[in-house]
């Protein structure tokens, strides 16, 4: 049986260690915490996630061309590589899906080298700053974008 | 009868004409159009909005203290002046509210003077690009920052 | 009797000075004087003119705003506000109608912060430097970007 | 019976919400203290002030061409518009007055986008830094450079 | 007998393909036609005109000093040379005649690189933006700048 | 039975999309058609290539590492890490093999963020804009300064 | 006769003194030399060049606006008004025909001023670093991209 | 007898040549003029001074630590060092005294290289711009904040 | 048996390549020498190191991340990363353990683009420039600031 | 009979103005004064020269190369060139003889586009500011330089 | 009897209020403990060494040059002036001997303006954040570039 | 009896170790060479010189003092002081009498800190480049500045 496609939500480096990383900048919340949250509010809206994280910013391009053939929608926290990665941007110019942008933090607020995204410019838009919320904000808004869930991913059992 | 503070949403300049200034950048919905949808968003959460547009600087800067005794959290689309007004920046810093920046296009995709916000820094987070769903989430924002509706505002009638 | 719709002289900050303020960069002639000489070089081509001036920035964005349904064109001298109000930028972009930027002095021949104009790039064209003679050439720019003056607007005897 | 020409004292935007606002940055008097502390100080030199806030960019101006008819001086806090306001910038030009700037807190020593002012290049002097003090001072200059009071203007009574 | 001198209208680098050169920036009227219509606004104020063009720096710099003895007024469109050229910038300098800068389009809207005059802070003013218009707002501001024609040139016949 | 060393012949992330990625400004070949293609030009000369592509950084720095040792010489077209990998930068240097930047759009007339390149400057030379024909060319730069074929790599089969 | 239109090869100011001028930079080919390979290399694509040097920016603007009409496509070496002339730019734009950057050095490799390039950003391609073999392929990327040789120019004799 | 401790009054490079070099910019005051006036005001508060100057980095600094423990407040006037001594900056800010920054010009009105204090920043005010008042308003700012005067300094004579 | 936590000695790209590569700056000993060496050092203190290298800023992301549980201390030549990876800054940041940075070079002798440091402003110290020493520095400074060596590692033969 | 190599005394743009143009900067020297004057220096050391001036950027490109062959020495004054010209700081780097850039005005005390030379960095030596005086030093200079006078160049009668 | 020249130990402004000077920044160690530690570290080498600090940067400037004659190695600490002071970079460039630049804290994470160093360049190597173990380090790398002790100065007492 | 006032020859630091210090950048002539030849030179003027040098800024502060009494006029090399020091600025600005910048070495041919001078903008002319010959050339300047000699001063045997 197909199943609609799923929202994939990317999380860039060093986002495995929230919760414990820094919690007066980025909260207190695990990234399981965080995924878990996701998976709720997409189920609200008759959708699934696809929830991954990587330090490797080539795993992460790899990830946005997957996307291409299995997302209906895109929510990338792409971390320290908002800032410095033109492979990102690409690829996630190449996209042809609703792309949001999110961070638990709110990058303006932080230092000067965190001012400058390379994700902005080609996303549909953005959430920061929230921390959890940013990301169930950023769910509403992929569900929204990605319009009618769609049938055309066949289940592994089907 | 006491009524719980409403959140504001303050809207600057030019964003009277939305509607019919570039729909591709800003879409089909007019301001009365956001203002309806807003204020039923927040009633879902069992809130009420004041909703509020200017082109004077010096009046979101009397808004903006305003709020500080009449709202219990402000949503704020600062339109050009988000780049230009430190006088904004210090209202906002002054104001011990949750405050979220909202814009319906996204600035970062848009001219270089558009890419610096004097309110980012101050704001508790920012949802951008997502034209009339950016309030919306907005608002939720607030909602979830502003703690349970409290009774502190009498009503008219009481 | 409808009358043919006027062009919009619109005048910024400090502007209502002019004779007295620093004459050597400003000339000396008051706006009163520039007012008469605009209004006579506008009825040699049938036109007239509404010639205004405000120290507010929100009330020239206003102004704009109602040039869209009042006025034929728009002769604007922003003054000081052409170096620093994107609101403003973005009131001329929104105004579907000729708009001609006029400078009494050469603002490139002044300090450097006076050098960069957020109205040069939405206008149709430029003026600057010839004193009064500036607002002479923008008007007659104006009468004929602004194409045969129509009737649409009804006189207040009528 | 004609008056000495008082003192204009000018504040701009937030400096109505001083005491309250930041008391770490700003002190915790109030503006009406201020205003008191100011008036008593005048008085010792046999002056009276005319001592003003508001949040709009456009009353400042509007006050400061006031004042070259009204005022024997002008000691001016543009607050946030002394960093961003040419508008005010060239009103000050215009006046020909001794004009001081004054700030309660030390612009220097806070972000960059306080670093610079457009009104100290015009200004005759400029006291920063000493709070309430700096008000105090900066009467003391004000009266210094007004030179001898004179009975220019007519009392109500009279 | 003696002539009045002429108004030197001198072009630059490119000038001589206009109609064909993007025409979307440029306009459909090819030099010759504005020349012509340079000459018949002249001729209403009774002054003739020396209208030149040239792709090479130096060539207008030696006109530039034949003006000295042989214009009343120049305008001057250095199309490319105007944002890199300081020869022309010191040849206009020693120019003691009304020089007016002259575009067809509004630099300002255009590359960053067009965005810096050399000409700008030595002219007497700038129309710019108006295509043909330009000049011939030009010719009418030259005219005026340069005061009653004069007889000082003599005539080939003569 | 020994043959040359082969033209290493590198791609960088996003390429593995050519031909759907924007062809309007990548072309409209896959990046197996560039291959293939490269080969026959190779095989023109009497080289073979070895040609491969990935999405990470680290990868590539292992590819032109092994380069040093595989390789008669190398065509690089690092894409997005051009402009922002100096590990890149460094393994090239390191290389003592002719090394040919290649690129199919031609970077300096894209954003300004393109328009540095880490490679450039340790490149022997530069082909771009030219879509496929820019590895054409790359290939016999390639040749020609890779002097005769060496038989120093043994086949597998030998 | 009609023979085939040329391709121009353009070379800007100084080339003439090539195998002189810095041969650890420019290599130790005369400027003859690198034509009559060029004229071979045509050759052996059924077309001929036409091959000039000047040191007079004003020539090649000249020149530039000459190859609409006479040549196929234009080789352009504009050596150091690369960096600083937009009249060369301008007429480049004009030109509707195919233009190949060329250079013997690799400019990104050498002093700063000549990292940036005005001639690159409406090129179809560039081609640098190689030397006289730069030429060679610039002379090939001309012939594929000016398509068929075409019988419009009329030979002398004919 | 212990007296209160003195203010330091340093002053750097070049103020001995006050009422000599450029009046126009610095007044006609003597630097003994200055001491003078410096000293009798304080009288009025019951303070004393040390009125110092030298053209010395090295003694600027050294007298700085000196005023750690002799002195009950700093009023610095360091001229040209303000601008450029790191090593002032340095004294400073060890120096757990209030510091006043002076200056008899406006720096802010002079050339832009006079625009950056390493002073400000760690200074409790500044006063500038006044001439010899500068000093004057100074001293009452050391004096306020210096606290009752101590009796902890043994005279010589005591 | 417990042994203590190891120090981490992380290399990153293209130190594999020491010795060989520009021994000029980077001197003649291989990374394996760099690596006795240190374990000889640390012995000497009674400390063990753990002695890594990549190429990929994704696995020195991971290494980092290990250390936290897994070392007593980390230095950390990230070499070209140094300058572009906020990744690596981060995850030093989420580190709760000394850090040394350490050269082989002196990045402020070489490239412009080598003087900044992601990696300096988080580490507890810098050593650049010694060759090989640099490292035997680096471990006595990661010795001095790890304490007295603990022993919670399990050895595998326990 | 042949006679020593001249000095070559090259002049840009708006020299031949000289005496009339901005005497308050160039002084009332005629450029025919500066000539005879430096032929009458020049003689006194045994030296003739050849005393050239052009308003066209090519001319002193042609005349540089020139002077490889036909002078002993080469004195600059580039004027505005000097600023913009890489062409003349390319002819300048070809030739193998002394240079010596002079200028009668200081550059570094007037506009901040004429702080930076073009010539300076290949010159051997400059003087400026000395106006005639200038060139006088910069022929010492010359004549320094370049050695004994040689005989290598006949005479036209001979 | 001949000793071996000691190493030079120089610190700069300021140092001398170690110990007291914000010690969160500096540490609580004061100078003399600095110079105790350094001679005990030196010792273990078999050397000794010559301990001094100024406030003047002349001083430093002599010190460096008498280094020449009387030091195997210099340990310059030059605080502020590492930031200002080309007159010192001068002279360490002059000093052909071992030179260790040290710092207590790390620069790279404080003011921006202590990011650049005039004597990292010129320096050996640099050692920086690791308060007095910064100097014992650069005491051991200043001891192995010496190379071994040698006995050319006389003790006084010989 | 009295003598000429002398021209003061004022140099700044580590210009001491001329001869020694980097000879392919300053030359082989030692301080004292230049002395000796500078004084022959002034001789053949019916000049004295006093010739004198300093690592201290200060120093170098009270001579130009000590200069406007005691000298006709200035020759200042004021080595690393020229890139860094206001404080010399304003001492030379402070001086009436003519002022020669003098160097040896080129300043724009080496690194970017020394491209900017703080003397050039106030001296009468400055000679650079030519080792030695520099300051016999500035050595004539003076003297011609300097108008005739004088007899103020009185000799010590007088």
């Amino acid at each position: 049986m197909a199943l609609p496609l799923p929202i994939f939500v990317l999380n860039g480096p060093n986002l495995n260690l929230l919760g414990a990383r820094e919690p007066q900048i980025y909260g207190h919340d695990s990234l399981d915490a965080i995924k878990t949250a996701c998976a709720a509010r997409a189920a609200l809206y008759g959708r699934s996630i696809d929830f991954r994280q990587s330090n490797h910013e080539g795993v992460l391009v790899d990830w946005l061309q997957e996307a291409a053939k299995g997302a209906c929608a895109v929510v990338l926290n792409a971390a320290a590589f908002t800032h410095t990665s033109i492979a990102l941007h690409d690829a996630a110019r190449a996209l042809r899906l609703p792309l949001i942008e999110v961070h638990l933090s709110n990058p303006s607020a932080r230092e000067s080298f965190r001012h400058h995204s390379y994700i902005s410019p080609i996303a549909h838009g953005v959430v920061a700053g929230f921390g959890l919320l940013s990301y169930l904000l950023a769910i509403e808004a992929a569900h929204m974008l990605a319009g009618a869930p769609t049938q055309t991913q066949t289940t592994e059992e089907a």
